[in-house]
């Protein structure tokens, strides 16, 4: 395996505060930290938070994750002069997050305004293995004189979710003079936070502590020789009452227990520790690409290293927000991202994490059939987005519009639904997997029967034929439509699914049979495309390479209103070609082609969705070239130069479909019918790939070259995979064959 | 009259960020707004206040003054680079708040990180005509070459105190896109504010609008020529729902009539109405004084310049914060500091000022009595602390301690009663001055009975005599002690108050009368020193010098526990001294100099409040240096080099006690028993000291020498004055008789 890569920040910008910031997080799927500096910048986002850990400020205010108080932010002084990189000069500046660790490391050599320079390493890790541990160290070393060091360092509650402050102050203590405490409460009193913190200070510094104005503060102060260190190691402990071992009673001293217990074994052991899990999930998971771009192994890295740090996997009544811990975006909530983007991998790679995130659904159950009920259907109708209840979550009015003063109606939470069928696709893609009976009769059959009741429920019936009516498919351009494809298709696999499975309930079955006999599923046109809903080709279309050079940005809208956008033919992201990405076998060769070529033309993609899946969807068709650069261009959405797309959070589904690119699109890795399909298509830029799954029970190891396919098993159990339309039973540890040749490239002129 | 001062800012400094926001505050009474830089430091808290607008966050949290949504704070970019003065260089540097319009101005010229210059000015003022308009104008020069400038400025509402956040955003809007319009309300729905901008641009500017996450911003983009300005200048209508002619119908759109209506007039003419109001408030009151020491006449004009910006003269429900309008120290909440340290400046320049004070106190009766009813007791027990509501706003708790995790109860609200005597005091003080039988009738007497019957009942019967148990006296190193003196003779002379002024209530005649002929007033030893409390002179006395050193940091506290301090003679102020200031007639000369030496060696002088009152006395008793010593330390309380004293907000009080020690110390003009007494006592440094006041509605200019005493008088009206012990009778308009030596300097060894 080759090493893993790092990721730099070039260098120190007052411009890029942000992107960085979030780029870099710390995550271990229960805690997510901001990769701010410890010196604060008044355009830099600060944040820490916990998985679940929601709450809603107002009335008037939507549920968010809670951004908690701050314990990395240091106010460092030296020989009187307040350290920020905006002032003096930055001689020398290095910052690496090393994704084989998780430890952030900036070494830098600075300046100051009086003419000295100082030598300032800052370190920090969270811990992979004791979830509430997060530690960072900073050594200060004066060049040319000795020096006079203060560093002001505690818990700072005056963190707030851009002004929105959701958390009381209960508590603050420094207990033994040394160790500080804060304890939080969220304004309704639902849930509580503690944070001890502990630095260990050079012997001959002097410590004071202050609390005041939502600051716990310690104040450390010495002196330090020219070319010595002075080092602060600052421990810190942050759990929760959502934690599974959460009491009441003596919470707060056994959060302090933990943190004096981490404490003894030192930064260097700790780090050890955390990096050795970190390890395990590399080996567990990692693509290793040979590729002539550099940036293809760094992106997939980039990809898994927060694909890991986002995942809740220590309780499953968390999800993958849509930014995962790494910011405020969309408000810490859960879309149907999380089944259709990131599930997939957890799939491969930790089957059991899957299970998880889909039985987070199960538990949400009730919500979603209060949901349904509350708007006159049956089974469960999930939250568009949703939080820690299950609630739906999506704020019933956007934004005020500013020029109008008018607040529309969000229409996602009303019409969005394809999102039940997706959850309903994930828990199929679960099984055929795993085969895991026990969760299907625990909790799947469940839910595919409830989304299926949902979906029969909701359908209107024209003329004896059952149709979807008042829908948006994931293209969030085309509103309000009838007969979605992506949903109609979605919907019918849906209910078949629950029929497969459910098929002893005579009612039910009933119901199915007629719903998947009836259900009006749009036809391929006389071109062999799919119309998107039933007045798609009726409407005009207007030249887009405008907004096609500025994607992401939905420009569109300042040209546009709305209303006028859903009246052409103006994709954000391709429904048909998403339903080729999820159904693949409803379509042709050729039929995945026309509506490629169809669709694409007509498709801004402002989502951040969109490209990844074109690039698998044109894999299929063959079409390297064409698929290696969408799929390229999805590597860069957050890693990209655009200074500010990602200030509020990575783009977490995208990072899943990176990795989705690499094994579903240029390995041609799927799964139908309960059997695996294996395809490569390798862009040319590419001399191979390997990684890592699991099947069925089964640890693999895939290798593909432009030449080979290596299959590596952990047994000798025999196992069937269909390789370039071939059906091949593996029975040998180690299985060669060559490529074929089927997965040559063509390429049509765009 | 000299020209009036200014406050300069020395030089730009990240240490002082906070000491000159606090120090060149805008005020007007109604709004109240730091120096804060346009650019945002992360050290420095911007804050803007509303007179009377506080809300409480939570329960847990005490009702507090909100800081509102920011206008004055600007994002610029100058061909790219972010400005702020902490990057690249700063060429050229001034700052100055100008007393005479209440104008602020910086004027800087900054060295890009790139090596480019650029000459900001930035101008400011709140109009002292137009409470609620708040108009800034900057202007950006391009020294080397042209430039792009980028200026992003709105309403910012992600403001808090300190994270605690009080306001719900309600509406965010852009009117004609160019009006900027944020509308809040406080998070229990009780009071809303609403904000209206609107930045006038050059006409080539390009501008766009955003609102997201508490922010309503404008972005303006231009391109200027070297050498010429890049000009914006902002004008702001802030209103609440607390003004007069509040109507929650429409009041929105009458914020937008009034901010396009002064817009109308522009800078400098808005400018010109408020320094003209400006130039009449200084001719009302300015103390013009001939000193060695310039900085006289700037502490003089800087404590007049804030009495003016922090009284609320528009609203008697609304009185002075313990830190006026310029930051959030104590909460915002109004004190016994108003009555005894604040009215009578404005008792001698603007009497209607005073009686709106004592308004104040009288709307909030029904609080007071509530409260001495609730603790057993009859009559008004006003607040310790108090906001709108005229509660008790005193937190139950003090801070946590951080090390014990305890919280102490807090003594003030439960003991420290003596506000009582001391609104009673300026009720008499107001009438003596005024004559106003008007409000004597309709509140006066009121106010003067409720209080004297709170100290009839909460007496205690003794082997006969009645004595206060279980008080504090304005020294709060001594708590829970009985028979405080200053409490004692207060309480005797608010009664006294009460039965000359409501006498034909039969009832509370006999009660007023039993209460004074049997209230235990301490008398002094045989050295003529009174005992501040009953077991004072039985404590032990430490050396105080190492605390002396540090006064106003309650560095003993450090040392000792407050229990421990309470056991010992350390005062944090002397409360014999102060009983001196506020009933001089009590002293014999002997008896005030052996106080004064008793007492001033035992006190820290740790209170904001000891320095300039023990001058008052000092100079009474004709010590003359050590009276200016005691006056000039007062001064510098928050105008001296300590770069922190007055980080959250002016010290009130000590505004106030810079005026009275020059006019009751230096000038000696006081009132006994209706009639104006004037003994001059010039300090050897200043030649000469006039200043007009108002005398029993007589307009009158009062100027001191050495050598002369000139009295001007606006009528010919006979008027009775003591001169130097001598009752004169003034009947010419200019009255002018030489200061005989009474004043002689008199110092004794310290």
């Amino acid at each position: 395996m080759n090493t893993l890569t790092r990721l730099n920040e070039p260098q120190f910008s007052p411009h890029t505060l942000n992107k960085y910031a979030t780029l870099m997080a710390a995550g271990n799927g229960y805690l997510g930290i901001r990769a701010c500096h410890e010196e604060a910048y008044t355009d830099q986002t600060r944040g820490m938070y916990l998985a679940g850990f929601y709450h809603r400020a107002s009335a008037t205010e939507t549920t968010e994750l809670v951004n908690l108080p701050d314990v990395l932010q240091m106010r460092i002084e030296l020989d009187g002069e307040i350290f920020t990189l905006l002032s003096g000069s930055v001689v020398d500046y290095q910052r690496e997050l090393d994704f084989a660790s998780g430890e952030l490391r900036r070494c830098l050599v600075w300046r100051a305004p009086n003419g000295k320079r100082y030598q300032i390493e800052c370190l920090r890790f969270l811990s992979a293995v004791q979830l509430s541990l997060l530690c960072s160290r900073i050594a200060i070393t004066p060049l040319d004189d000795e020096a006079d060091v203060t560093i002001s360092t505690g818990i700072d509650a005056t963190q707030t979710n851009s002004g929105r402050q959701h958390l009381d102050e209960t508590s603050v203590r420094v207990f033994e003079q040394r160790y500080l405490q804060g304890c939080y409460r969220t304004l309704d009193g639902s849930n509580e936070v503690v944070i001890s913190s502990f630095c260990a200070v050079p012997a001959n510094a002097s410590n004071s502590f202050y609390a005041k104005n939502r600051r716990l503060t310690q104040h450390c102060s010495g002196r330090v020789a020219k070319g010595e260190a002075f080092v602060l190691v600052k421990t810190s402990w942050i759990s929760s009452s959502l934690d599974k071992d959460y009491r009441a009673e003596r919470w707060s001293e056994r959060s302090l227990d933990n943190l004096m217990t981490c404490i003894e074994r030192g930064y260097e052991q700790l780090l050890a520790e955390s990096a050795e899990r970190w390890a395990q999930m590399w080996q567990r998971s990692r693509v290793v690409v040979e590729s002539k771009n550099p940036q293809d192994q760094q992106a997939l890295d980039f990809a898994l290293y927060h694909l890991f740090a986002m995942t809740p996997t220590h309780n499953e009544r968390c999800s993958i927000a849509a930014k995962g811990l790494t910011g405020e975006g969309y408000k810490g909530h859960i879309f149907w991202d999380t089944e259709v983007f990131l599930l997939p991998f957890h799939l491969m790679t930790q089957p059991e994490v899957a299970r998880q995130l889909l039985s987070y659904r199960w538990h949400n159950l009730a919500g979603a059939q209060a949901k349904a009920q509350k708007n006159g259907w049956q089974g469960a109708l999930f939250p568009w987005e949703s939080a820690w209840s299950g609630e739906e979550e999506t704020p019933e009015f956007a934004a005020i519009n500013i020029r109008t003063g008018l607040r529309q109606k969000v229409a996602s939470a009303a019409a969005e639904h394809h999102l039940v069928a997706d959850i309903a696709w994930a828990v199929d893609a679960y099984y055929q997997a795993t085969g895991d009976e026990n969760f299907m009769q625990q909790r799947g059959i469940t839910l595919l029967r409830e989304t299926a009741r949902f979906w029969i429920s909701r359908a209107v019936e024209v003329d004896g034929k059952l149709e979807l009516h008042d829908v948006i498919g994931p293209d969030e351009y085309t509103e309000h439509i009838n007969n979605n494809a992506y949903t109609n298709y979605l919907a019918f696999h849906n209910v078949e699914l629950a029929l497969r499975h459910a098929s002893q309930d005579q009612d039910f079955k009933r119901q199915a049979e007629d719903f998947l006999q009836r259900l009006w599923l749009p036809q391929p046109d006389h071109q062999q495309v799919l119309e998107q809903d039933d007045t798609f080709f009726s409407k005009p279309t207007i030249d887009l390479s405008r907004y096609k050079t500025q994607q992401g940005t939905q420009a569109i809208l300042l040209d546009y209103a709305r209303a006028e956008v859903n009246e052409m033919q103006i994709l954000k992201q391709a429904d048909v070609v998403m339903l080729a990405y999820m159904l693949p076998w409803l379509f042709t060769p050729e039929q995945l082609e026309a509506n490629l070529d169809y669709y694409e033309p007509r498709t801004i993609h402002d989502s951040s969705l969109s490209k990844a899946i074109h690039g698998i969807v044109a894999a299929r068709c063959h079409r390297l070239e064409q698929a290696y650069q969408f799929w390229q261009q999805a590597c860069l959405i957050d890693l990209g130069d655009e200074p500010h797309s990602c200030d509020d959070g990575i783009h977490a589904a995208a990072t899943g479909a990176i990795w989705l690119g690499a094994v579903q699109g240029f390995v041609g890795l799927t799964v139908e019918k309960g059997e695996l399909h294996l395809t490569p298509r390798l862009p040319q830029e590419w001399r191979s790939v390997s990684f890592p799954f699991c099947w069925q029970g089964e640890r693999l190891q895939l290798t593909v070259t432009h030449q080979q396919i290596t299959l590596r098993k952990a047994s000798v159990r025999p196992m069937t995979i269909w390789i370039e339309q071939e059906r091949v039973v593996i029975t040998e540890a180690e299985f060669c064959t060559p490529v074929t040749g089927s997965g040559t490239t063509k390429e049509v002129s765009q």
